[in-house]
């Protein structure tokens, strides 16, 4: 039979039994296998529940961006070297077991994963809804089905197959809006020393805390107990080309939910990391999408967002530390980040920038001859051309080559820990028509070379007609300093060569809550016109920053057309360390002087 | 380090993790490939939990008795081809998942298991608790993390790791007493047409079962609901010799307990086949111990048993059915009984029984010379002499040379379902100082080549210094003619030559809450004396025997010295096809004539 112009290979014909509860993993190997002996191959899920266990599985060394290194990682549905194949789940669920990388492409071209949802029986992350909330105690009731659990040592553990886990850290999530409540997210939910409390099991499921919390979460709330290292992707994509994502739930995953890597052109499709209908707010282990070192164009479209318990879309470079100058054009480099290392992080023909560290200036580009590496963490990199003048160990190198285009159209980003999208490349970047209920900065655009080294500086960004409602930035998290926040860590900012270029934010609908709307620090030619801003009322303002915009050590600046209710908190805009001359605000706008 | 004389070999030298829930399957199994090198090894298990999926582990084709053929079957911790090892349990839990045997020992000699518990987190069997019992509807909590379960088609379908299995039967546990409810057994305990019922989950944990049941369980007894095939053994001994459990507790497994077979020698004390802590009744999933064709000594001393779902010891070989004379000494021979077959039945120089098929008379010896399988059921058996004359197909062979002595010692047989101890080997028998709390008969002798095909005629079987408690077969089972139950499976007895020959039992105390406490058929030499018969009171009387002592087609009985009280049940000696010339009654013991 043919389906969508393939062959058909059904994985039930391989062994494979819908609702069963055995495991499927050998099967679809098998029914992999027979793939590769087709012609434009469908690979086909009959409808139903199909389980996978790591037995059967495959082992392979991975080096995953912003992904604890537990290698080899274990593989359940492998997809390596093929060059066309659909993955046709027909609403299938696929449920996966202990610790394990659902779906995984490597190598491959022309591949699309469609209609399926990827979800775990026992997530690793729990959630818990508020019982009781007293002077004394906090009570909580935990399903023991989904969070298995035991006590040791006054603490609470959680289990599941394979695996034991410390609860690390709380979240709190409104139990009618199922939003993170303001005031939280870094800040806490349980005050500071909660970890010195007794846990103690009262009945099966209800689980007490002792201990005179500084803060209490509100009774029928639910918190999200964070435990588990995230250390599989849901769907990995490495070295590949025109790979599309449509249709798939990710109900869990083992730690990031979709990470691309050196690959180019990717198109993601009513992506959905949201909870399974088991759960409240548990959906995926932390970042929703996240591509890395890739190329082409990125799209992502008609996606939803919730319950993640990192940023739902994060488009990142990785730079690297220059650690020695061999040569004029022999340099030593290292990875920064624990969690990215490994990668093979340049190709021959690749082009490079050089940043020099302090002022986060490129000082000159290069092109790559050749990459050997060295050992996880550094590599030699051989330049056609000698390093520029200036150049010594502790700048940094970016990868501009492997820099996508990005396209974020009508997304919804809901309630998620942390930031909504986080953006940093030098290709074209279009952001519209998403909905932002993000409780951190609902865009972070950042780039740095110094702390989690995701380079690198943007180059053209629109960011249209996106709604930004009132709980946007509603708790206090790392680079929370606007709705939109433009922050690249430079630890000593020039003005006059500002890092990131050519950011337009227009056509807007913003609710503030609170005071800022936009923080923008090095950005040389910003543009904030044509947006409507009406008061939010999702919170109570605590915003250190009491300012609508910030331009730091900004250049060319232009604030026009845009519609500020008389309410808007602030209605001001706040320079450090630009000059007025730099900002033009055009006229009946409504911001105070 | 020396530890019992031997050299210590830990498993946790080998990455083995006590408490931490990760797979040690294969770090045991690098420990016991450490032990090969070593002298007289000690594999340790420092105190602590272990927990064991079948990733990693061995895969082997096994026959193993009364077990439904899953072949290959899983294995776990597998001593295969050791002489002389101990495994040194320190305390600690093995903790199993989803379908596995936990300890194998194959062709080993010197073998001892000790200290240590075996269970599994999600057992194979459910339990729950009755929460309501309406005319309309039954309401069950059952726990969620240890059952878990799902609704499909309105029928409640239990779930684990890597299995689904629909609840199949229900065996009713009083609250209190943990005793299964007199008058249910393989009576029922929900009436007839109860899968007719239509489930709900009311809240998690709570199922509701839709209709008008014929019979309902009382609120606060345990319901244990059985789902899933026994295809494992706990502790699984083939062909081995001198092989020791001690001071193990079996909370479960996925099949029978403790199952040897062509084993000579085997010592069991200590052995615990009861519920977790985590449970009120679920323990082990059927049998407890079950030997099968061996030899030697077996000898099961302080041992107990309660909440299994079959009979705690059974003792049995394994006759076959002649299917045809090939030659005057060749004969090609059937495995009768679906799970027991595929075994190597027998081995050059063996002596076999021929037993003529409805009189179940053994017609003549002989000795084995070689033995061809044919396929799973089937195998040609050459004879040293050709087989006695009139012998033809449809009668039966035993094995002599595989029947062990038994001792059964000082064991505590409390609630279970079905009968107690089960015995049917030519050894040597001897069975003292238990107490049995059986729900069925406290001790059966079988023996036949019609059904079960468990051959084979006793010979020499003491039964004395027990405790027959009240409860003893209270629900009616499958040969529950008597507290003990002597029922040779013969179509035709003839009184002339009785089946199993030489039984005493002396010196018992029988608590019979309702009549039948000896039914015999088909005994030569069976001596019933000097016991003391109080009246117990645990459950109305029911049985259709309305009899005390019952002899159907026995000769040389004997009667004597027993302690009757005025208020037994019936105090009356039934002869049926027995010659009252063939009974002596002493006097002064109470009997009603």
């Amino acid at each position: 039979m043919k389906q969508g112009g393939g062959q058909t290979v059904r994985v039930t014909d391989f062994g494979a039994e819908p609702d069963s509860r055995r495991n499927a993993t050998a099967a679809v190997r098998r029914a992999l296998d027979a793939c590769r002996k087709t012609e434009r191959p469908v690979l086909v899920f009959p409808k139903g529940r199909y389980d996978f266990w790591p037995e059967a599985g495959f082992d392979k060394v991975y080096f995953e961006s912003n992904t604890t290194d537990n290698n080899p990682k274990r593989l359940a549905v492998f997809i390596e070297g093929f060059a066309g194949l659909t993955v046709e789940g027909g609403g299938s669920t696929l449920v996966f077991h202990d610790r394990i990388q659902p779906i995984t492409v490597d190598g491959s071209r022309n591949v699309t994963v469609r209609n399926l949802s990827i979800d775990w029986d026992i997530p690793l992350s729990a959630e818990a809804v508020v019982a009781a909330a007293t002077e004394d105690y906090i009570d909580l009731r935990i399903d023991e089905r989904q969070f298995p659990h035991v006590i040791e040592d006054g603490r609470v553990m959680f289990t599941g197959e394979g695996w034991r886990s410390a609860w690390r850290s709380a979240m709190e999530f409104d139990g009618k809006t199922l939003q993170v409540v303001p005031g939280t997210g870094d800040a806490g939910c349980l005050g500071r020393g909660w970890r010195e409390h007794r846990a103690e099991i009262i009945s099966p499921g209800l689980v007490r805390l002792h201990r005179r919390f500084e803060r209490r979460p509100a009774v029928g709330n639910v918190l999200v107990m964070r435990h588990s290292d995230r250390d599989h992707a849901g769907l990995f994509v490495a070295d590949s080309r025109d790979v599309a994502v449509e249709n798939v739930n990710l109900h869990h995953a083992a730690g990031l939910g979709l990470l691309a890597q050196f690959t180019q052109n990717l198109t993601v499709r009513n992506f959905n990391a949201v909870p399974s209908p088991a759960r409240r707010v548990v959906s995926g282990h932390d970042d929703g999408i996240q591509v890395s070192n890739c190329r082409g164009l990125v799209l992502v479209e008609g996606c939803r967002f919730h319950g993640l318990m990192d940023d739902p879309i994060n488009v990142h470079g990785t730079s690297v530390r220059i650690d020695k100058l061999v040569a004029p054009s022999r340099l030593v480099c290292r990875f920064m980040h624990e969690q990215s290392t490994g990668m093979v992080w340049g190709h021959s023909g690749d082009r490079v920038g050089f940043i020099e560290n302090d002022s986060m200036r490129t000082v000159g580009n290069g092109v790559v001859a050749a990459v050997t590496a060295i050992d996880r963490d550094s590599f030699e990199i051989h330049l056609e051309q000698p390093a520029p003048a200036g150049i010594e160990p502790g700048d940094a190198l970016e990868n501009l080559t492997w820099s996508p285009d990005v396209t974020i159209r009508g997304n919804e980003f809901a309630s998620n820990r942390a930031r909504g999208l986080l953006v940093s490349t030098p290709g074209r970047v279009l952001i519209e028509k998403n909905r932002f209920e993000s409780s951190g900065s609902a865009i972070l655009i950042a780039g740095d070379a110094n702390y989690w080294y995701e380079s690198g500086a943007v180059r053209d960004v629109v960011i249209r007609q996106n709604v930004f409602g009132a709980v946007c930035n509603s708790s206090p998290y790392q680079f929370g300093e606007g709705v939109i926040s433009i922050l690249p860590e430079i630890p000593k900012p020039d003005p006059a060569f500002p890092f990131h270029r050519n950011i337009r934010i227009e056509d807007n609908d913003f609710q503030p809550s609170d005071y800022p709307v936009l923080y923008a620090k090095s950005a040389d030619g910003l543009v904030f016109s044509n947006n409507r801003l009406t008061r939010g009322r999702a919170f109570e303002p605590y915003h250190a920053r009491k300012a609508t915009l910030t331009f730091e050590a900004c250049r060319r600046v232009r604030v026009d057309g845009n519609r500020v209710a008389d309410d808007v908190l602030g209605r001001n805009i706040v320079l450090t360390g630009t000059p007025a001359s730099e900002v033009v605000v055009g006229p009946n706008q409504n911001w105070l002087r």
